[in-house]
C-alpha cells in the first residue's frame, strides 16, 4: 500500500502540485503558469514539476500521480477527450505519456470531480453519504457524489452544475445555451448584473468607476453599498434556482459552495437559502446543509489525491 | 429463492394489482377505485384484492407483496411518510401492516422510482447502465438509476424531475413553486396551455368547444390542427429545457418518457430533442436516447414486483 502521492491540478491559468500523503498532508508544494503554446511543452512542465516534487521527498516512496483536469475524460481508456481552455490535450492518452516519462502510475480526473472529492475527503462535507460541489469562479463547476462514490455518468461528463437554465431566455452562455446559472453567479457574471444595475444605484461608490471587479463588488457590499448587495441578492436567487433543482432532483444531504465568488458567502446566501425553501420540496429542502468549502485552492489537488489513492488502492 | 409475487399499483383514483413472477410474467390482474374514506378501508381494500390475488394462483408459492405509493417513504423503517393524494395513509409503517393481516413480507416504493424499474427491467430502458424515468400524466413524475440500481437520494425523497424550474416566474405549481415542469408538461398542463393559446388560432376546431381534454388536443393535432400542434410544440420546449438540465447535470443514458401525455410522442419530441442538443453539452446530447415507454401503465406494477424480488433476493 502506497502511502504518498503526487497530486496536481492543472488549471487554464497555472499548474500547481503537491506531494500528499494519506492523510491529506501536503508535505510539499509548487505553482507555475501555464504555458499554451502546445501539448509537448505542457507535458514537458508537468513532467519537470512532478520531478521538483519527487526530488523534494527523497525519503518517501511516491506511488502514484494524480491529475485533475479541466476537462472531460474518457474513464476506460484514460484518454482526456475534451477540455474547453486547454484544446492542446484534446484526445491525448495524458495518463500513460505522464506514466512513461515519470515511471509512476498516472490518473486523470475532472477539476470539478476532484474539488467535490477533496471536500468530500477532508473539508467540509467529510462524512456525507451523498454531497454536491459547486464552484464560483471564472466558470461555475461542479462534482457529485453518491453513496461515497464519485458519480461521473455513462461518459464521464456528469456534473455540469454551471449549466442548469435558470432564465430560459436568459444571458447567452459560452456552452451555446441561454441562462445558465453560470451566467448569474461566476465572477463574470456579478460584474456583468453590476453594469445592468448600475442605473438604479445613483448613490452606490461603484457607479463611477469602470473595470470594476468581483472583488471591488464584494467589498461594497462589505460596506453596505446598495448596488453590491442588490448584486450579490440577485445573484444568490438564480443560484438557488438552480440548487433547488438539484435538491428536488437529487435530495443530497450537503451542498458545498467553493470558489472565489462563495467568499462572498454572507452576500448571497440568504436570498439562495430562501429560493431553496420556496421552490423544493419541504423534506429535502429542509434536510440539504448549505456549506462553504473548507480546501479553498487545495480542494483540487487533495481530491485528485484522493482519487489516485484510490485507483492503486 | 420465491418464483412470484404480488404487486400492486396504488394510485389517488384506482388501486391495481397483479401476480407476477419472476421473468416478469403477469398471471393474475385486477383493478379497483380506490376509496380515499379512510387509512382502514384502504388497508382493508389492499388485503382483500391482495387475498383475491393469492386466490387466483392456488398451485403458486407467493412470496412477497410490493407496492408502489404515490409518496416518499423512509427506506430504514418501511414508514410512508407523506402522500399528498392519500393523505389518510402519512405516518403509516404500511409494511407492517400488510404483513401482520398476510403473513407475507411487504414492501414500499415511490411510484415513479417503480415505473423507472419496470421499464429498466423488462421495458424500454433495459440493459442501460444509468436511466431517467419520466411520467408525464396529471402531474409529472420520475425516477433515477445509477449503476442499475435505484438512486433515491438520503430521504427517500429523490426523482421530483417534475418540478425542475423551466420558468423562472411561471405559473404557479402546486408544490409552492413557480414555473415547474408538471405546469408546462402534465395533461392539465396541456389543457390550460391550449386555453391560452387559443386566441392566436381562430381557425383552430379545438376553440369553438368547451371542457376539452388533452386526449382532444392530440386527435386535434394529429389532425394538423394549428392550436393543437402549437401546443404540444410549447410543452415539447419546455421538457425540453428540463431533461437538458438532467442531460447536462447526470449525463444519462437514457431518458424514457411514459404516462399518459406520451402518446403525443410525435407531437411533441421534435421540440424537446431540439432543446436538448441547444442546452445541453455536445456530448452528453448527442449519447442521450429519448425511448417512449414500452410497459404503458404496468410500469409501477412491474418495478414494484421487481422491487419484492430485489428486497427478498
Amino acid at each position: 500500500m502506497i502511502d504518498t502521492v503526487i497530486a496536481a491540478d492543472l488549471g487554464g491559468t497555472n499548474l500547481r502540485m503537491a506531494v500528499v500523503t494519506r492523510d491529506g498532508e501536503l508535505l510539499y508544494r509548487s505553482r507555475r503558469d501555464t504555458r499554451r503554446e502546445g501539448s509537448d511543452q505542457l507535458l514537458e512542465e508537468i513532467v519537470e514539476q512532478a520531478r521538483d516534487c519527487l526530488a523534494a521527498v527523497p525519503d518517501r516512496s511516491v506511488g502514484a500521480l494524480g491529475i485533475a483536469v479541466p476537462a472531460t475524460i474518457d474513464f476506460s481508456t484514460g484518454i482526456l477527450k475534451e477540455s474547453p481552455n486547454l484544446p492542446s490535450l484534446n484526445g491525448l492518452h495524458l495518463p500513460r505519456l505522464l506514466s512513461e516519462r515519470l515511471d509512476l502510475p498516472s490518473f486523470l480526473d475532472n477539476d470539478g470531480t476532484a474539488a467535490t472529492v477533496g471536500e468530500h475527503w477532508i473539508g467540509a462535507t467529510q462524512g456525507a453519504l451523498n454531497s454536491i460541489g459547486i464552484t464560483l469562479g471564472t466558470g461555475v463547476g461542479g462534482g457529485l457524489i453518491f453513496d461515497g462514490t464519485p458519480y461521473r455518468g455513462i461518459d464521464g461528463t456528469a456534473g455540469e452544475i454551471g449549466h442548469i437554465c435558470v432564465e430560459r431566455d436568459g444571458h447567452p452562455c459560452g456552452c451555446g445555451s441561454r441562462g445558465c446559472v453560470e451566467q448569474y453567479a461566476s465572477a463574470g457574471a456579478v460584474v456583468r448584473l453590476a453594469n445592468e444595475l448600475k442605473a438604479f444605484f445613483p448613490g452606490s461608490t461603484l457607479t463611477a468607476s469602470t473595470g470594476i471587479t468581483a472583488a471591488d463588488i464584494y467589498s461594497a457590499g462589505m460596506s453596505s453599498d446598495p448596488l453590491a448587495l442588490e448584486v450579490f441578492g440577485v445573484m444568490g436567487s438564480y443560484l438557488g434556482i438552480a440548487l433547488a433543482d438539484l435538491v428536488n432532483i437529487l435530495n443530497p444531504e450537503m451542498i458545498v459552495i467553493g470558489g472565489g465568488v462563495a467568499g462572498a458567502w454572507d452576500l448571497f446566501i440568504g436570498k439562495t437559502r430562501e429560493e431553496i425553501d420556496k421552490r423544493s420540496f419541504r423534506e429535502p429542502a429542509e434536510r440539504v446543509k448549505l456549506v462553504p468549502a473548507k480546501l479553498g485552492d487545495d480542494a483540487g489537488i487533495l481530491g485528485a489525491a484522493r482519487l489516485a489513492f484510490s485507483a492503486t488502492k
